[in-house]
């Protein structure tokens, strides 16, 4: 379709995994861990399996899943979920990022989103016929945050959403309780939905904590919030996601969602609601494991007078291509590999505003430390 | 969204499959098996989780699975694929379908379909902004069929593509040889693309044989082939499917899917490579029990004085609702769970003349022997 006439190659996370294959190299590009999620949920999927749970789900997915996750959003969050009406699963946060937009907006509508911005909302803006408004997020020397004026002149009277991305990919921006008081302030002011995609959610460091911003006055009736099993329980090719908000919001995900994929995953839809009851302690030494990769990736790439940027959560940091002589990082991501043996993702592929991002270089750390070692010490030797 | 707004109830489906849980009912309704698929092929899944295939797989999916599909497409169709560039997996046949119309299609483009049809069909064409020009599937005294002249009428400067089901969905027709050559030929004539929905392709009685489109001459450059493993192997909950063609359809399918859902299951798509390869004998032996089990159930309800419309192929017959006293099949399906015992699908729900489909009620048999028989002599008891 014309619409999608950008989009007809491979996503940049796929192209960048083909080029580390290609060339053997670390592959600090596409975010999926190296080792795989709690025993336990991985022994639920094999055991729902060996049951018999084969067929289909309910569309909105297995009770036990969808109430396993109001509970953990109202223990974690202080945010209540009827798990009957108020809560969907879907095949990933993907499917459910894209039934939201096709399901809640008129082509033409106008969303607002904040640059950089994960590859699939750019497409299925254009696939729904959406008109996206980008408001960016500028390092400040310290972290990345927005200009308030710019968020508030890119609200105008075809805006029917905000999309929002907490904790924050390729950045790992979490975003704080003032940044998130103004969005929701735009939002009833001028009476709009939110989207927030929090599939990083329990991967935060520093002793920061993920706010939801459905958890803000007002917010709740307006959020429809988005997460997934995938980086909570290391089980990135499960894609089992969900969506959480006000009924009318819950059942537009669920109408477009039943006719792109019905339903997914049945044995894993029991296996994360197992998880989500069972193994959180296990999160929070993902967590904490993490955090300590980041820190040796970090230091370590520091320590060879590169420049990183780095924040607080997901699986990400960034780094400066102009480290590496050049102020192209699609071009440097694109010789890494077969160079210096690495993989990366060019942030600019995830920016509407392409100068912004030229130079910006994303690095996944959500491996085994003896690899970001290796990645550490090439990388350096190629600076 | 506006255009959805016919569709934001659940599937005719979960709604009866609901009616039938309440009451304690037998399902007849919604199409899935109540045994799951052969052993060889749930523990190559669980053995995939094991093994450690939990992260993303490729967006096109496992190359094990792609090879195995273009193998057997090869070898049962006579129809060669090139496993890299024109097969891609998908979240079952739902999401190609989605995505060959998001994909393939402009909005306002028409599409030709085939009356009834699977209720994905009508949605997701409103979703793209398609405009569905029906073709009504009659029955003559003996099977359905299509007025060639209503098919070629249907064809005109907007169409952009044929929608086939076959075999089909509920009427268990199977498309013959002079049929599908008519539907080739406007195809060419009119230089226009089929898609071809065969995921019953292996389900199929009474000496027939499934003919696939692609395999006629001139129709593998403009016939994108979708199907599934759900209903070959017992899994429909797995949700593992894909489509093939040339490669600038499949590119087109890639292009959406990879935005819907990127990926899926991929523990999922390892097994079902396994049974795509090694379980084809146990296809066949479900294939032979499941024309027993129709013929069963259709001998069982001719016996008490239903009428029947039985087809050749899938998990299903209809009846007559005006064997019961009534000739609205719709609020029979609504009674049928309470009063007795049994739950159906409405065929008029999958209609577009609702006239033709008024009187038409679906059975699926793909259930126990023991189970069937109940049903029989429950809707014996109600006639
Ligand atoms: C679905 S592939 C991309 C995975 C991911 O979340 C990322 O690398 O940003
Ligand atoms: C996805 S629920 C419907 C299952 C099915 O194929 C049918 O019953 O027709």
């Amino acid at each position: 379709a014309a619409r999608l006439r950008a989009y007809t190659g491979l996503t940049i996370f796929s192209e960048m995994t083909a080029l580390a294959q290609a060339a053997g190299a670390v592959n600090l590009g596409q975010g999926f861990p190296d080792s795989d999620g709690p025993p336990e949920v991985l022994e639920a999927a094999r055991e729902a399996i060996a049951q018999g749970l084969n067929q289909y789900p309910p569309a909105t997915g297995l009770p036990v899943l969808r109430r396993a996750v109001a509970e953990r959003r109202a223990t974690d969050h202080g945010v209540a979920y009827d798990p009957d009406t108020e809560v969907v699963v879907t095949a990933g946060a993907t499917e459910a990022i894209a039934a939201a937009l096709l399901g809640l907006c008129e082509p033409g509508d106008e969303v607002v989103v904040f640059d950089p911005l994960y590859d699939s909302y750019g497409a299925c803006l254009a696939m729904a016929g959406l008109r996206r408004v980008p408001v960016l997020l500028e390092h400040d020397g310290t972290r990345f945050t927005f200009d308030p004026d710019a968020l508030r002149a890119a609200v105008g009277p075809r805006t029917r959403m905000i999309l929002l991305n907490t904790p924050h990919n390729p950045t790992g921006k979490v975003f704080d309780a003032d940044e998130l008081a103004l969005i929701a302030g735009l939002c009833i002011e001028h009476d709009l939905i939110a989207v927030t995609d929090e599939v990083y959610e329990y991967l935060v460091y520093d002793g920061l904590r993920h706010l939801p911003l459905a958890a803000l006055p007002g917010m709740r009736e307006r959020t429809l919030t988005i997460s997934s099993a995938g980086k909570t329980f290391s089980t990135t090719g499960w894609k089992v996601g969900w969506a959480c908000g006000p009924a009318r919001l819950v059942t537009a995900v669920r109408t477009v969602k039943q006719y792109l994929t019905f339903a997914s995953g049945t044995p894993f839809q029991a296996a994360v609601a197992t998880g989500l009851t069972e193994c959180m302690p296990w999160v929070e030494n993902l967590r904490a494991t993490l955090e300590r990769r980041r820190d040796l990736l970090v230091t370590g790439l520091r320590e060879a007078g590169i420049t990183v940027l780095a924040g607080n959560a997901t699986y990400f940091v960034q780094v400066d291509a102009r480290s590496f002589g050049t102020d192209d990082g699609d071009a440097l991501c694109r010789d890494l590999p077969a160079s210096a043996g690495v993989a990366a993702i060019p942030s600019v592929a995830l920016y509407d505003d392409k100068k912004a991002g030229r130079h910006l270089v994303r690095l996944a750390f959500c491996k085994d430390e003896s690899l970001l070692a290796t990645a550490t010490a090439r990388l350096a030797g190629r600076a």
